[in-house]
């Protein structure tokens, strides 16, 4: 029998009892992309804290490898991850979010869902005869390029404020392979990695506004993703049932517009979204599917709906405000705004790392 | 000055010598990439005639790479090539087709337009209010998977014929790196090479007859490529312009269902579609863009509306007989059905090598 090339699985133990070991390790850290001019970088380890990182030289060079052999190098990434976080790996440098492209730079697949019927259920509001039942019982998802992802820190460059620039703050796995017609729990078995995104859109280009010069797929240009990606153990209980429990915070011109929810009120869980996906294909390994912008239910306050918990798009805002007022008021973005969005967990202290950018005009 | 890495170039020229040297040194030659049970696979050099083979052992394992440092890799490419043709290469073999996997297995990504107006005009022949000005200004693309891509002579696999499978017989093009707002001008000088698809369509889980349960995203599975890919220059006098004038021939069970014309009724170029998705971003190396289904206006005969050169896809053919006899006839594929899609040159020499699959059912 060949000898199994996980290095914490004692070469005595027979196959089932190997793949038991392998299926219930812990495998928990965090990971990130370190800009090096090349076009898939450099990856890194990073400490709990976000404070020091480590080269994972001589383990593998770049994520997507990892991904393509996880078995086999996880547990290595993994080894230096708990020397980086006890103060006692070799090499340690300070770990700087500006110098990250996104944890994949590129990807083979990058789709999105739409999980949280936020804006599904504002129009509903609006229409009194539509009934619960209305809920969809599949999400739609959307296929999105995934060959040039923005780095947290990188520029949002667009061409035209009148593109009607919007950021879109959500969370996004990274999967293993799924084999065709996937169940739902095979989907949340396959995830290996956790991050926020930032899915940028314009607007003015997407749906019946645009006219005969917009197109979908224009008007969704490059995503942007947190520093740092996280396997699911390290977000601890906050990641249950294919859904993370924890708030959503997107800070816009340094104005705190979202406090989301992003685990309660998600509908579809991660492993459904998958699923969903692999209905009529095999995903592989590295695959990124999204979870849609966060956002909450509103709720009735002295005969007005309200949305305490604000939100992740400037779409859904405009939503809102038309629900109450009968037209939105919030203008889409402009050359110059800045953009934060990041999540804390339990204990206080940032899980991935902040996306913080900034959008400037294409071409200056 | 660094040396530059173009072998070709003597190193006395200065930069924007080097560079017209490089713009117009022919690249001619035809790659592949075989089955090695490795995600990416091996590349390989196959002769004009299709005959023989090559490793690229010493070059490029991957096709990827070599689009990712095109300038410096395809001349070392086209040494191999043109030993293989001359009879001179070391360590040739006999070029097998099934033993391709798609030239890029996987890529960073995936759009297809709909570059021939068929459809279009079956629909608008219908009409006869609708003039020729309808014609769209821009072309209409999406987004596909593009994680897993079959090889040309994998099977099909589908868990339900009531799924409507259908073929779509096309072109595509792999693209270097393309700046964002690129003109169609520099989209068309990014075309590093060209292949055949077969864009597989559940039109059951496309559209209007879907329902909820069914999602375009589901209804495009994997797509197929033909066995080899191609430099524009390889087509000799048949690229002209962004189009291959060349004809791309369909058949379904063995009987010719299609000889449409690829060239003249091209409506949107490779450059104009290049150009369409770079309007808000970048693309990357390794870039596929496909032209859709490839398909011929009608001509009218004896009061009646006629397809003489067939049809690319099986939807196509049901919007013919829609319109001639108000019906559909054509049924969807079968479990056991068979596909080859291939494309011949001026010479009358297979080009690609042929698209050649099968239809199995998932599971069995």
């Amino acid at each position: 029998m060949a000898r199994s090339r996980h290095p914490t699985a004692p070469a005595t133990l027979n196959r089932s009892a190997r793949r038991r070991t392998k299926l219930t390790a812990k495998t928990s850290m965090k990971l990130a992309t370190y800009k090096d001019g090349s076009r898939d970088g450099q990856l890194v380890v990073v400490s709990r804290d976000l404070t020091t990182a480590h080269y994972a030289t001589g383990i593998g060079n770049r994520l997507q490898q990892a991904l393509d052999d996880w078995n086999f190098i996880a547990p290595q990434l993994q080894d230096v991850y708990e020397m980086l976080n006890s103060g006692k790996a070799r090499h340690p440098f300070p770990f700087d979010p500006a110098q990250c492209m996104a944890p994949l730079p590129r990807a083979y697949q990058w789709v999105e869902g739409a999980a949280y019927p936020s804006q599904a259920e504002s129009a509903r509001a609006a229409n009194p005869e539509a009934g619960p039942e209305n809920r969809p019982t599949e999400p739609r998802m959307r296929q999105g390029g995934s060959d040039d992802f923005l780095g947290p820190c990188d520029d949002i460059l667009v061409a035209d404020e009148a593109f009607d620039i919007d950021f879109g703050a959500g969370l996004a796995v990274v999967t293993g392979d799924v084999p065709q017609a996937a169940t739902p729990e095979q989907g949340l078995d396959a995830v290996r990695l956790l991050m926020l995104v930032n899915a940028v859109r314009l607007r003015a280009l997407i749906g019946d506004q645009a006219g005969p010069r917009g197109d979908p797929l224009q008007g969704q240009p490059c995503a942007a993703f947190s520093p740092v990606a996280v396997t699911p153990d390290e977000l601890g209980q906050a990641w249950q049932e294919g859904r993370v429990h924890l708030t959503l915070q997107t800070a816009w011109n340094g104005r705190k517009v979202g406090l989301c929810d992003a685990g309660a009120e998600m509908h579809f869980h991660f492993g459904q979204l998958i699923a969903h996906v692999a209905r009529t294909r095999r995903l592989r390994a590295g695959a990124i599917v999204g979870s849609g912008v966060v956002g909450n239910a509103g709720s009735e306050r002295d005969g007005r709906r309200e949305w305490p918990k604000g939100y992740g798009c400037i779409a859904d805002k405009r939503a809102m405000e038309t629900l109450q007022d009968g037209a939105p008021q919030t203008a889409y973005m402009r050359f110059g705004d800045t953009l934060r969005i990041e999540m804390k967990g339990r204990d206080g202290e940032p899980v991935f790392g902040a996306i913080e950018q900034s959008v400037r005009r294409f071409g200056e």
